[in-house]
């Protein structure tokens, strides 16, 4: 069995790739999630170990010190980090890996598995962005503000990313996440093993 | 209106490319073909301007001696070649533009347009390559143990390609070539403009 491709998924804030991802795993079953360890606090209809670990600062620290965490990075005060060996074993069966990552993070996984994918997903425009933020109902036009600052300071990243998806529509969102990942398991570089068995048949 | 992809097809005899090709232009009507020089003789059925434009030496070495191909390279005793302005015009008009060529023609359209994408079809074995070819009936041993020897060596290259993809299913194999041009299009090397535009917006 080869082995799988972790998948690094960003986005500003308001982008729906929550709403992607969801609706991704419904029709790629080779996918995995990779579920992050924070030290924020649960909110409301959050489970330890489905959206979040959730674990105390010393426990993450812990964690540091231990070399199990893959990746971290301090936002907003609470620290978000990917668990280094649910990975490895998830990669390792031939799972293709999600990692639902903030921008300095993804630049920090690509470091550690050159052969990650990373996709940035992207609003249709700032206008539309601001829209879907204020349709939220819940946010003060300063947390709104604030947002849209925090996505054009993330949009200055997108470059570095291999992959571009514009999100207006979800389902050719879904659909483009999809493709890029099927099409990245035929990359010659991924199949070296694939075509020696071809050669010697 | 972005720019087209140039995307290069290789592959052995026997591979079922053009049947991938026919099927694929059913799909994708963003792609056109890139109908290529030769000066061997027609085959029964073959058109001039739609098989091959299909030109005598002195012509062919005339459009070589104006630099209107992008490539060319001599195989079998005959010249078989790329026709530079039809190509950058179709790119230029925003269409994906497949060019159905031999590996090292490839390998050099690569040098030319290093943004182009190459694609190697690879036969899911060689006892299978080696049934179709008898399948077809026309062909002498002698024939099908020259071209299993040449698709042996065109292998050589496949590694040198962006992408493998194995015919053993033909509809599969169509869908998969459309895979890796669609999540192409959303690379971001091939959408700085696109970001700009939603920066600005």
């Amino acid at each position: 069995m080869s082995r799988g491709i972790p998948i690094v998924i960003s986005a500003p804030s308001g982008c729906g790739k929550d709403t992607i991802l969801e609706q991704l795993f419904k029709i790629n079953d080779n996918l995995v999630y990779s579920v992050s360890a924070t030290t924020r606090q649960p909110r409301e209809g959050e489970k330890d170990g489905a959206s979040y670990f959730f674990r105390t600062r010393s426990e993450f620290e812990k964690m540091i010190a231990d070399n199990e965490v893959l990746e971290y990075t301090e936002y907003c005060g609470n620290y978000y980090g990917t668990p280094k060996k649910a990975v490895e074993e998830m990669l390792s069966a031939g799972k293709d890996v999600i990692l639902k990552i903030e921008v300095e993070g993804a630049m920090n996984i690509k470091k550690i598995f050159s052969e990650c994918v990373l996709i940035f997903v992207l609003p249709p425009s700032f206008t539309e962005l601001e829209r879907r933020l204020r349709k939220r109902g819940t946010e003060t036009e300063e947390t709104i503000a604030s947002r849209i600052k925090q996505a054009r300071a993330e949009l200055e990243f997108a470059d570095k990313f291999d992959y571009m998806i514009v999100n207006g529509d979800l389902d050719k969102a879904v659909r483009d996440v999809n493709t890029v990942i099927l099409s990245e398991k035929m990359s010659s570089k991924r199949n070296a093993a694939l075509l020696e068995l071809v050669k010697n048949s």
